[in-house]
């Protein structure tokens, strides 16, 4: 054990669901990212440091990254902790896997700490008990492209993660924040339980297609697969702005997008640069003249999820 | 128009749903084909001319190839008709799309005698009403890969078919048609018109990963996708030894499979050669102790469709 190293880690945000991808579909952002410092410590357990001013815990138990790194050290038979400060530039609530990019930057980094001893499979499943803090629920569409970079597909959590890597030709993305509040717990709550066969039909058409157009870098059915008839219809409803949004974005050029995660943010996927600016335009102009405080960022695809430095 | 002309069509046999793809993805099979025999007329309207033994209607607007000729003809503007004798060796019932291959054989035999003037889902969208004539649901699932070969996507079906081929890797199909009869009608009521979201989550993430094994070559990936947690575990119900003919199949080194389309036709996919045969003789033993009728089929993924002669 080497106690003087010390890492950095940049975590990215990350677009869940995608659409019709409800629960197992996410992709990486190249901005924004969290920065976070790590150490092992002699003294074992974790010591969480925010420096940012997120007022988040610093009880590991009731910290992202604590509760992630609390489940790696179980699988680590030394006695060894793990430090970590935290600078969290993802906003908490923004929709674009703000808690993922705790947990997964906080595995990514004990694990090099370490000697690169977990598997990305592992670090997933380690990563989850960090979202089960955040939402009440092991999910792991956001972490998974935090791991593994790129488009993820979650095929099954249990028993142990099934995470498909989808390769996907170049896209630029356009995410706008709306300044709105939006408890992913609630998000989830107006969910119904059951759905109507033939929309689950559609959907997992819809799913289907998306997959193939990524694989086959096959820009119209991309564009044709990102719909929703089952989740979006819902959860839209908590978000002004959002249909006009959607529509006069896919004016613009927009090969289509939606609600990221479980919101306020929304996401569009461009083929070209000079949409997706004109997408971000769009965006800026719709919540100005709603009122609403409003960031957005127009950036990639990030290929390799959290980096080390 | 050429009303000499008399042309030969084989038409295939196909598996629709593909296990975690209900209504979404089919295959077309190398054996059994119907054959089917067309020639223009100068009278308008469709004759059926069955040449086996299944007595099936030869009134066109209740005969599957009569129905789907009778669609395509609405959309050609000349005075002309279309004579079909059928020869049906794909059992009506089994499970294999046989409502599907008089479908699909007729539309491609009649635009092939009128000059290929329809594009394949134009051809799709006339087939389907002769599966509608069948079993009172314009589905595509079997006949799209009967149009266009290999694994097809049914991504939608309106406003028009909108089907993605999916290239897939080499595999072995094994097909055991165990002789009990089930209505596709019936097949169909018995589903809930309501599922549980976390199920259909499960099926769209399977149906994503399937599609992304086929499209990877990735067998492993496409054994762990094939698995149902929505249609068959009430449609296998219907089908005596199914648990012990995915069970022993499993076993014996498949893929994985499970009912064709509405059964009772079940299926299996393997990467070798003789492992398809090992399972063709776990059907064998299956359906004997039973003491069921059954017959097998052991062929390969067939990737052009109906074929002309």
């Amino acid at each position: 054990m080497n106690f003087s190293d010390s890492i950095t880690v940049l975590a990215p945000a990350t677009v869940a669901n995608v659409v019709c991808g409800f629960d197992v579909l996410g992709f990486a952002l190249n901005e924004p990212n969290d920065t976070m410092h790590l150490r092992l410590t002699e003294q074992p357990g974790v010591v969480i440091i925010n420096e940012d001013d997120y007022d988040l815990p610093t009880e590991p138990t009731r910290n992202v990254a604590g509760a992630a790194l609390l489940a790696l050290l179980r699988a680590v038979p030394e006695a060894v902790g793990v430090e970590v400060r935290i600078n969290k530039t993802i906003k908490p609530g923004s929709g674009i896997g703000s808690s993922a990019a705790s947990a997964a930057g906080a595995v990514v980094g004990a694990n090099r700490l370490l000697g690169e001893r977990f598997s990305k499979a592992e670090l997933v499943d380690f990563a989850m008990y960090g979202e089960e803090v955040a939402s009440g629920v092991r999910h792991a569409d956001n972490i998974a492209p935090g791991i593994y970079g790129g488009v993820t597909l979650i095929r099954a959590t249990t028993p142990l993660p099934d995470i498909v890597p989808l390769a996907a030709p170049p896209l630029f993305v356009t995410v706008v924040h709306p300044q709105i509040e939006i408890k992913t717990s609630h998000a989830r709550q107006i969910l119904k339980e059951h759905v109507p066969l033939k929309d689950a039909i559609k959907q997992w058409g819809n799913v289907a297609g998306l997959v193939a157009g990524l694989l086959q870098s096959d820009y119209d059915l991309i564009g044709r697969s990102l719909e929703d008839v089952i989740i979006e219809p819902v959860r839209s409803i908590l978000i002004p702005g959002f249909a006009e949004v959607k529509a006069r974005s896919r004016e613009a050029g927009a090969l289509g997008g939606g609600i990221s995660g479980s919101g306020p943010s929304l996401f569009m996927l461009s083929r070209e640069e000079a949409t997706a600016q004109a997408v971000e335009v769009v965006m800026r102009e719709v919540y100005t003249s709603l009122g609403l405080d409003h960031h957005t960022y127009l950036t990639t695809i990030n290929q390799q999820g959290c980096r080390i430095s």
